[in-house]
């Protein structure tokens, strides 16, 4: 993409995503020029493609204003910095979540959950079936450490849309995205190592990391292009950071995609710091876009990128099948895995590896992916509908997770208590954080076909945070 | 049992399985009576009963001697003590040994496997395949983080075979025994501490040790009863040891079953010195002896033994199923299981829990154990055909695994390497051991049914054997 294309494709996103509303000033071309490091006459033929697509306007002599986006909701604010490492609390909250799981009669917009109930996963299941009828029982065998061959072929295969170009021997498979990352965070971290994260971030690493007894260093995170490299760099300097882990593309909970300058970056800050990169991509293949953005791994060149992933969001995460690339750290990650669990389940490594093979892994997603947008944008009429004026939301790239913040005093563990009786549930925004910011805000699942009955669950969430905010 | 049976039973077993060979003058009744704390009339009872059974005959003026048992080879001797806890080696050799796996073509003889062809296995092939028939497709959701409820409640009423009054709530499900004994020890350890193993020990239990950055400090184990009870007793009060590690019933590689009395003694003893036990029981129900011996674990009044097991080695280990009872140490075990890899697989939970539920479990059980028993003694008369005269052998009691000793200068590991063009390969004494003993040892599986191929690998197991020591 032409430089002046991209700049307007940034700048057209965060109108539509509503950070400038109608008629606010953008940026002056000056101001741009410098921030991007482009000429003047760039800037001026990104206005005009944004002029030409209706979302800027020029007045005389007071240069560009927003014409449109008003339309979405504003955006949640840049995560505030952490000034320092902490330990990681919330420990507490987050078994709640797991131990139990929801009720059957739970509407469950807290979870986790791709939409399993897609026609097109149908072969998976016959695969299934189908190992459990083979005399030879390949399934019921011990694997070897690394994983089946013929899954981490079809894995390399499929990581070329993301930009790598990885054999089958670079993949080691592992029990879920989880164990992947577990196994990248103890083979390159102590005790008492400081671990830098974007902020918000998943619950899961960020309890991974608690429990290994590391430190996480919470990053200023944009809701639209992810961690702040300056914020990064800042703490980089600052600090004996580690690792880097983020969750780039489609990301848990803000769902942006960090734009693949700023990936480069990142990268190169890594190298000139010498700190890997553990980079999440569980959601990269929910992009809604086509072809998917690229993960930072496919522009390592020196190994310093593990990157993690499973079949959880894309196909089923009761499977627990992920994988784990990890560059130069193959040995000492090989070997995390296996203290951890030894080798990983053959028979669901089979089925899955038939079902890619058998092409049926493209066409699942890319059928999820399109619907997945559409309930993406049903579910944020819904918020707008039956939320509290002023409710910021995310505007996910991909994916299925909302991420809406509420005013500064509104408490969303409260809110979750007040949803008990009522048949709903939502992740609360605190456990996205290593000292619990981020509990005036809340995540909730779009991944099932929009329903009544999750309209209605939808509004019961609104209604009871409005009651709490008139109350409190 | 009465103290004078036991007694009985305890040299009975000692006289068959070669520790005494026929002549050979048995313990006076003095020794006997000052070593087992009992008194001399309990001991002459005792002998009245092995004179009964023909296994020992009075000499006048002179004791006892053995009269028969020497139709079986020696066994192996009492491991040696280290003297001090040391950090653990030897995963070059284990990586070797899991990372490829033997081909397809080669006589496994150092694997792990069960047999897997019973047809008492087939519900289970069954249950697996109509779970990815139903269409609310309940295998594909994440699971809760304790495991399947339905599961639970069936391990739980596995284990009142094994003494145990556990309820399913006393039950998290795990990937394997390996991953139970895997955070069980991350919940009782920090890196530098140290654990008491039995010595051989299972070597994927010694590298989690390693891996997590433990000191083993492994006890001196008697071939038929199991761990010295004084050893361990002056290494508590040496050392700091935090955690007692075993495998006390059809020990891998061993095979013995460890007393009930010793069972107690080492509890009162862990008790003492205020230490937990992780409790290895993933051959127990493997046992040829019916009833099956008690777990530790079933003696246990205050929780500190956490009992470790899976379904690897009765059902199939491809399905990574495996649990602990983590007693008092629930919450942090918990914690570290989730960690780990979240929560388990669903599939496999519930397809096992349909196994047991419908009775499979107990006649599949049954068959196996007897199937092994006589696999058994074909394997220890094919070593003691093609062996080199003086080979020492085990005498398991359960499970399906041989230990043979060979002479001190003789080296598993040249004997693998001079093994690999043949299609047959063992596992290294080496890699039972923290600090690389055993080296003149080596492990061989009996599971699968005698055939005359299997004939063949034992035989030039040995025959290469004799060469190596011939030449050495
Ligand atoms: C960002 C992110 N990473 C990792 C995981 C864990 O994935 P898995 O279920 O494959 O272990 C999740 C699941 O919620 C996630 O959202
Ligand atoms: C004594 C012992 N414990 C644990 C294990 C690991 O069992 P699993 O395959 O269930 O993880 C084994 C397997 O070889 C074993 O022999």
């Amino acid at each position: 993409m032409t430089l002046y294309l991209h700049l307007a494709q940034l700048l057209g996103e965060r109108i539509e995503q509503g950070l400038y509303r109608p008629g606010d000033r953008l940026p002056s071309v000056r101001a741009l020029s410098a921030e991007h490091g482009v000429s003047l006459s760039t800037v001026q033929q990104a206005y005009r493609v944004l002029e030409d697509s209706g979302l800027a306007a020029p007045r005389p002599k007071s240069g560009f204003f927003a014409t449109a986006g008003a339309t979405l909701p504003a955006l949640p604010a840049v995560s505030r910095a952490t000034q320092r490492p902490v330990d990681i609390s919330q420990w507490d909250q987050v078994v709640e979540m797991v131990r139990e799981g929801p009720s059957k009669h739970t509407v469950a917009l807290g979870c986790g959950m791709p939409d399993i109930t897609s026609p097109t996963l149908k072969p998976l299941l016959r695969s299934l079936a189908r190992l459990s009828r083979r005399l030879d029982m390949p399934g019921l065998y011990y694997d070897t450490l690394p994983g089946t061959p013929a899954l981490r072929e079809q894995i390399a295969r499929l990581l070329v849309n993301s930009g790598c170009r990885l054999g089958a021997d670079d993949i080691l498979i592992t029990a879920g995205c989880h164990e992947a990352l577990s196994c990248s965070v103890r083979a390159l971290c102590q005790p008492g190592d400081i671990v830098a994260v974007d902020s918000p971030s998943f619950f899961g690493s960020m309890q991974t990391l608690q429990g290994l007894g590391m430190k996480a260093l919470e990053i200023p995170t944009d809701p639209l292009t992810g961690i702040s490299l300056p914020a990064l760099e800042l703490a980089l300097e600052q600090w004996p950071v580690k690792v880097i882990q983020l969750n780039p593309n489609c990301n848990n909970p803000f769902g942006y995609i960090m734009p693949e300058a700023n990936k480069r970056a990142l990268l190169s800050l890594a190298q000139r710091y010498d700190v890997a990169i553990i980079e999440d991509d569980v959601y990269g293949d929910l992009a809604y876009e086509y072809p998917r953005a690229r993960t930072i791994k496919s522009f390592d060149t020196d190994g310093r990128v593990l990157l993690c992933s499973s079949f959880s969001k894309t196909l089923a995460p009761g499977l627990r099948m992920g994988w784990v690339a990890p560059g130069r750290y193959q040995e000492q990650v090989a070997h995390m895995k296996y203290i951890g669990s030894g080798c990983t389940a053959t028979q669901p490594q089979l089925a899955i590896a038939d079902f890619i093979a058998g092409g049926h892994y493209e066409p699942h997603v890319r059928r999820m992916r399109g619907q997945y947008q559409q309930s993406r944008d049903e579910m944020t009429a819904w918020v707008r509908r039956y939320f509290p004026a002023g409710t910021r939301v995310s505007r996910p790239r991909g994916g299925f997770m909302l991420w809406l913040e509420l005013p500064e005093r509104f408490d969303s563990v409260a809110l979750n208590q007040a949803l008990k009786g009522q048949g709903v549930q939502i992740a609360v925004g605190s456990i996205f954080s290593a000292s619990g910011k981020y509990r005036h805000c809340l995540r909730m699942n779009f991944a099932a076909r929009p329903t009544a009955q999750i309209e209605d669950a939808v509004r019961k969430v609104g209604q009871t945070a409005a009651q709490l905010l008139a109350a409190g």
